[in-house]
């Protein structure tokens, strides 16, 4: 296991928590040098890069997988990254309003569709706990 | 001249000084309707949401437009306000190393170039005012 | 509730009906600014405007829809709008051949599943009224 | 020469002119089998099928090229198109306007500056004849 | 039947399978003349030319499948072609593994989760086989 | 400089030569992070894995560009790598002609030209040298 495979699997559990190593562990199991590769480097080269905070990398995360349309898979997990890394459900929301302008409608309900869920799903865990 | 319409003109004036103002000015000369409606909805509508300060804002659009690959006029425009809300030149940078991971690296090395002319153009602007 | 957002909800209700309505409540429930502005922008603003008819609308709508490869759930309520504007079954499927031209066969394939499954449902509520 | 393609260069004449066939040329002066299916296919099997009239077909086409955002060359040429099929400059100009709401102001930002500029030069050709 | 018809038919019978044809079956029922383009166009004119060898026309459409982001149905049948013309599950990997570097990792997470499916469903087949 | 870099930085050169040293080296100056990591992950980490050859790889990469629509800096890049690495022109207007039928033809047509104006180039720089 290389340095930035460590440093990049510390980021991604900080990050995404078991279910995005549950993620990654079921890819490597299937395709192990892609796993690596991607832990390797949008984590352990990316993400810890302290040029932009964990906050604002989810930002930059979510408006790019909002925009794009086809990511919902992956803007699902980063949606319950962005809530660990301090963003709100109004942030979240915002977020997905502003994309709206420049993305069009459509792939900002589907993304916002994610948010509502992810949210559902965090507010409910919360109550779970209490 | 609705009550929206003042806010986005003011908004987008903040935000994109006078080359968006032109950019918007040409549109309406040919399309009214739409730059009217462009103008109310995203500076009006949206930019002035309290829910996100100018500074994000502007990370959630250059992210989507950086991850979209084609908008690379609009990119532009926004890369300059961004430094009007007070990006520096290092984060944006590091917003489009980002978003490569997620669109891949052709839309970002697309997103690079613009960033790289507009604060070329900053900075000649900024050593000619000394 | 403004001006815009009742004529907006009127358009909506003509054109999309209660399943349309009902998309807008559950979204709205959830981000309420954002869901009365897209009634407002969309239906208030864009689709009133006397320009084109509501049928030309829905054959624009539609064909950004299926060109765009993954606003399937958009592509869905507006068939549906489709048929309510008059667009036959023929025009409908004729839309989306044309369309692969442009955009490719798969997302003329993913739209042409979802207008066949619109027109079965439809067909069959037709069926059960007489 | 096929059936189809004879029948398919008539449509293209028919729809976009020198221009349209002259594109056609120097793409099959060096590609000359993908020149042919393009011209056999698109305008001999498609565009010639009597489900949509050629006023509506080029509505599909511009709101379909729109929406995709990276095809400006071809939306120019099926611009041109639209106003020999009967589209007038406010048609074209709403459904660009139409189009914003689902694929976002960007793509339809730079789809209305290339219907600004076919429009300019129609009105500079027409006002040369008279 | 057209000669092109047959033709067609005949490549994606040997590249598809029953898969292929009864997806096309389904097609032609609802939407008969797009069924039929398809079959004659894709099959019929583009796979059965010479210049490339089948094996790397599975190559092409996978990797343009993959990039696209939205075209999974599409990516699925070709992934069984892809295997059947005689890429190997490695091969497979291997090139959703370097399309992430050109589209993004989403959109070949995406593609691999199908090539993982497809994969399995494979092996469990040949499994039973023996 | 790593390891990974001078391993990329090698192959990089192998492919692209000095067009593609250039492009990176005024990427770098720019933006060195960025410009180092794109060596390291595109052309050390996944072009020198041994399990696709070169022709392979620049066929993967060429179709997903072509199929992506709006990467075409990126496209004439590795069309010239394409050529370098044992591509006809014969197959590299194949490919472009069956990615049309994935994409359409709006992106097949601007990669085509992409295809035809590099093959141009390096036919009259074969024809100086003789």
């Amino acid at each position: 296991m290389s340095e930035r495979y460590e440093r990049g699997l510390a980021a991604l559990t900080a990050l995404n928590g078991p279910d995005g190593v549950a993620v990654i562990d079921k890819l490597s199991e299937f395709a192990p040098a892609f796993g690596e590769q991607l832990v390797e480097f949008i984590f352990g080269d990316v993400y810890t890069r302290p040029q932009l905070d964990l906050r604002t990398r989810q930002i930059v995360t979510i408006s790019a997988l909002a925009a794009m349309g086809f990511a919902l898979p992956q803007l699902e997990i980063h949606v319950r990254g962005g809530l660990r890394a301090g963003l709100t459900r109004e942030e979240l929301t915002e977020i997905i309003h502003h994309v709206a302008a420049y993305s069009g409608f459509p792939a900002a309900l589907n993304a916002m569709a994610v948010v509502r869920r992810v949210c559902a799903e965090a507010e409910a865990a919360a109550a779970d706990t209490h």
